[in-house]
């Protein structure tokens, strides 16, 4: 299982602004152990949410980015051969288990059908994590927290949570940042001034309004931040606009004219 | 095959609290040896109720969530490679066989087809396990119980049973708790008095009363649970609804604005 | 291959009662060497007659639950590693071969397409399995017979038996036994008195007549058996009914309520 | 690859009647080295030909049921472990092609796609097979053939021979043989004498003009040599007509009642 | 990979009677080194005439008839196991691009799709071959030449060669040979005289005006050569047209007839 | 992973002219570590232009043409067995991470899910590419770009990036170039003086307006250097066009006359 990042709790605090009560909402699921599930859009923020909280609360961090090849046994671990010698090698959510750690599973609609079997056992009452290949059944460590996201955004009917494994998260939903907070955060990232970010900002939501009609997704804060970054860079605005936040949201001329004008209109 | 959990008869009673005849029905099929199947929705309780027979019946219990990639290897056994030698390591169904303990298939319908295969000659009179890998043919233990369960509101037509493997099995159906019986289980498992767990599983009731219209599915007692905990450690109760109650059922903004009316009304 | 069993024709005779010239039909093909297809719905007693028809011709009897995944080295045998060494283990169908028994192929519609080729050159004048993988080409013993089953009424239109495979067999065609032939057998099997065993007898005519309307298939003699031991064991009829001949036949509420009616009026 | 038989041509002359010209064209092409294709519907005498034909050339056959999962290796040959080494052991064809044999495609347009590419160098002027696991390249020896057999009768509209395999083939079409051939063949094989033959081959005549209408395919002779077998044996001829010729055919209840009424308009 | 065929330059110089200007396009093409595509019909003279050009060219000559399962290993080349040592093995294409061969892919269209990503960088300027498990990254020598033919009647939309692949290729177009190519050629390989063998292939200029409407594909030279055979070895003309030039084209009755009433008119 | 391409930095500078501010852009984006998507038709120069600037920024540049099998481990690496050694071997994506090279994921669409994943935490603020089968985590070197390129022209519903991908990178559209870059283009590449290319330009351009009607896909420049240089070794020019820019683009007889009358038009 390729893909997994670990962080630790004790490094550089993440940047995190929020937006509303979801530390406390999330402080109050760690406090009882309830499993927390984070669903938003692409490049909300949800990752840095994660990082932020499993520095606040002095955890490690397991981050998986799910996708369509992802199985159990990328998530719990295997036997390999090294040097002759067949080795067990925990996969991150066992050393989560093990350790106390937050275990984040990006995406986790993407995961194949027995990923979601794994986590039951753990996402109720008992806790535990039973490893058949080695014979072990961890209790999870008191720290242990199971974090999830997803994005209801995309419609694909083949791939949902069931309602069995939903139903065993507490939920946060998550939005764009609204301006006064998007602005500080483009601003610090990119080293662009505040007032020369502000109008980046203005046309972002004007994109993500557009979303579900031309657009298939509302523009991520990150790509704010790239355009924000060439512009403090020396490119013009114009064209950082294009290249950052135009040319990676659609491919269809007609829509690149219309935002083309959206972007005279905002930019002026 | 990872997420099979093993729970020994000896340990702590579970809580359960009898919903009808359901414990008298359990034990009537295992004095004849009768398979019994399950049906009821997700997180009306049946897993706790299986745990519950096993430490009345005083025999282990093996309890294996059943997914897509589930084969017949996975319940009976494989040949593994340990230390350069090749060291044969039953299943879950295998060790049950043996030992003469119930093992419960949650969501049976998921599992491969091979699955059911080897489930019939250990559910007709001879009351066998054949592995062929081994060359041993098991005679199960006589206190060897096989349980299955199913939601029969997925409406999966690609996933069902044959009749030629459900008509091995005595079936019970199970619904959510009465509003008497799961207000005391609300508040022995939250800690929040009944008095306040009341209006919650009332919510409960109307929310299950739209399955199949606005949701998919109805609210287990897992989620009034989560909900009332979250109340009992400080949280503002339509917060706690929000977070505990409603993200975790629907995405859609339509019917999450119908729920907040829902929950005016009935929570005041 | 998991899920083969095997029988010696010496062990005590299996309880089976002829429902017409089934045994003289099935020991003529067996004179001749004829292989021979039992058709019928489950629960019928096609496997009850095989093992009835080994037991009297004193001959071993393999069956294969055949399933989605069993391939031609499933039958025929495989080289396993064993200590270091690699072992040739015959398959059942091998085994059967060799030995002068009877293989029983369950449901052989379910296996895959390499199986049936696999049976061609054992059925017709040559009578010879090959075995590439061990460069056998093994002659069938005189008393090798092959026998096969499936059920006409399941509409798989993926799965059939290619007119070069099924023109192979003598054909018998199963239905349920009448009152006359059932009653006795679930009164043997339960251990309930025959008059207490004649409505649930008549309770399953009705509920097979409804077969292709409302339920998918016929009730079979061994759930009869099952509502008759609970009765024995002291269950109310109709709540034994409702366990063993309703809720393991549909989910439909309509239908159980249907059903239910029908319940009073026969049993009163 | 399971399923390959060998048969050598010294052994005892197999029976086959000639329908037509067919003994000369197949020593035509023979004599010219041209691949044959037997074009014809089930258990019209196909394979009893090319065994009949190897017989009288002098020649070995391979004959390989093909499926789909037979591929080029099961063909070629395969490198396997045998007591710690890896011996390369030939496919049929590859026998075949070293020892001048006929190979025999039973079926062929069943075969994967990598099996036809096989066969284009060993259909043209080179008449090579190459190895490239063994870095052999086989010229074909001299009196090597290859002789491949469909069904057109099966409207498999995703399997049929590519122009470019097809076009590389002598074809022979093959229907049922006429009653003047068909009862002394059946009579033979079946031990009764010829005028008790008579009726059920001019039943076959008429199951067989219905081919297309009630019945997927026509009765093969093999079929009717089981009837007159099983009434040879002393079943009554209608009931031997009933699990020989009709239950072998279909599981349509009003098609079987239609072919009754044709047996008693036939038989009398 | 088996089905690759290598033919040294240095042979018997094939037989070949060029249509057009081929073979100057050809050279002009090879001498720039530029990729050649052949499209045409089945037996249309596409593998004749690449054999031709490798003998004038003094080249070796690989074939790979590509089909559904070839994949990049088999072009490239695999670690074996030998005799308990690892060996690595060239594929044709490898090998081609060692010795400055011709590799031709014949039926390209047919191969997976990491075949053809495996020529993009083989045929731009680089003309490099990587071989990332040996850690190899050839360079193509200055005489290797890629050769690839497709069908372009084949109607497969689901297999076309992406245009960032076509567009490597300079293309050439072949047909049917006229009437005064291919009555020499036909003779010169049946041994047929040419005023017995012209009624031949003015009937196959009448079979191929056909395709598209009643047959799916023209009559390929390789059929007429093989009916001019059975000639000359003493068919009647009208039994050979039947067996080799008409069962291989169509099994269907109405358009045999039809072929029937054409031959009449054509051969009188 | 087969058909990866290494190339330094320090090799001959690539040939490249730029069609706007193309360079500056990418120079840009490299100094903030961004990474960068290219769009647009085959052939319009993608590939050199990322050689260009890899030679300009004096990195080594891997190159990975994408495909349906190519998977993450093809990316990241392999253990493989060397001699009786199981040796790791890093594959492009993580030599280019450790060197501080580019790495060109060419038409990464056609790759699989798992590869895209492996992205994400590469393209992130943290710049980490974990390899759990060697239990290392690497921070990418300050130097190492991340490169993709895709066709938006191809309508394939199927294989799209999602916007959680695509959001990560900054994107430039390429388009073909202008006559007066692709005129001295072509006669450097071919050899063909100015004058005689220009018309064959001119005769690309109208080429390429027909594309998404008569054609699938326009004109690639290399076809034109193709084209350019038959002439310029003799080759006439009509027959020339015929054999490199039409028989390359299109199969259709209608089509192909269309384009003769364009030629004759164009060229005269």
């Amino acid at each position: 299982m390729d893909g997994t990042q670990i962080s630790m709790g004790a490094a550089a605090a993440p940047y995190y602004l929020p937006q509303g009560d979801e530390v406390q909402v999330f402080q109050a699921a760690a406090a009882r152990r309830l499993p927390v599930l984070l669903k938003g859009p692409t490049g909300c923020g949800k990752t840095r949410f994660v990082a932020a909280m499993a520095h606040r609360l002095g955890r490690p961090l397991y981050t998986v980015a799910c996708h369509d090849d992802l199985s159990a046994a990328d998530l719990i671990g295997r036997w390999l051969l090294k040097g002759g010698e067949t080795v067990w090698v925990d996969g991150p959510l066992t050393r989560a288990v093990r350790q106390g750690a937050i275990c984040y599973l990006d995406e986790v609609v993407e995961a194949r059908k027995d990923v979601t079997v794994v986590l039951h056992p753990l996402t109720d009452d008992r806790r535990i994590l039973p490893i058949d290949r080695t014979g072990e059944e961890l209790q999870a460590h008191p720290d242990f927290l199971l974090v999830a996201s997803y994005n209801p955004g995309y419609q694909n009917i083949l791939k949902t949570l069931k309602p069995s494994t939903r139903q065993r998260f507490v939920a946060l939903e998550f939005g764009f940042p609204r301006p006064e907070h998007e602005i500080p955060v483009v601003a610090r990232e990119s080293g662009l001034a505040e007032d020369r970010v502000q109008p980046l900002v203005r046309l972002a939501g004007k994109l993500r309004a557009m979303k579900g009609q031309d657009l298939e997704e509302g523009i991520s804060t990150r790509l704010v931040v790239y355009c924000a970054g060439l512009v403090a860079g020396g490119m013009p605005v114009e064209r950082a606009i294009r290249v950052a936040m135009i040319e990676p949201l659609t491919d269809d001329p007609d829509v690149k004219a219309g935002l083309h004008d959206l972007v005279t209109a905002v930019i002026g």
